[in-house]
């Protein structure tokens, strides 16, 4: 796990408690299993463009959105 | 090639001419092939969370800033 990761986990995690989406639903709305938006919310991931576009649209925000604030310098 | 990676690469070849780098340029600021840089650029490639934050970095932008505007809703 680096930053990056961490932060994007922190910030999706986030966002789909604020949906008021279980883990199960965002990974039914997407087409990937719970085991992986647990280990990407866990900082245990480094997905692709197309699948942040996937959260994104399943999370209602744009793929520049999900990722704002998310950078790896320590802050 | 989709239309999410072909407005990445598009996104990413005017962020780098604005920056006035050449794709070789990018390439060794962020360690990558200058083929690997083209190949984006041309919407051949679904990069990850990792090497999208290394482009933004290449190009003094954040990865929001650099995902800004790059979706596959067709507009």
């Amino acid at each position: 796990m680096d930053e990056l990761t961490r932060k994007f986990g922190i910030r999706l995690k986030r966002l789909r408690t604020e949906s008021h989406l279980t883990q199960e639903q965002l990974a039914l709305m997407i087409g990937v299993s719970k085991k992986y938006v647990s280990n990407i919310e866990n900082g245990r991931g480094n997905p692709t463009l197309t699948t942040i576009e996937k959260f994104a649209r399943g999370l209602d925000v744009t793929a520049s959105e999900l990722l704002d604030g998310v950078d790896s310098k320590t802050s």
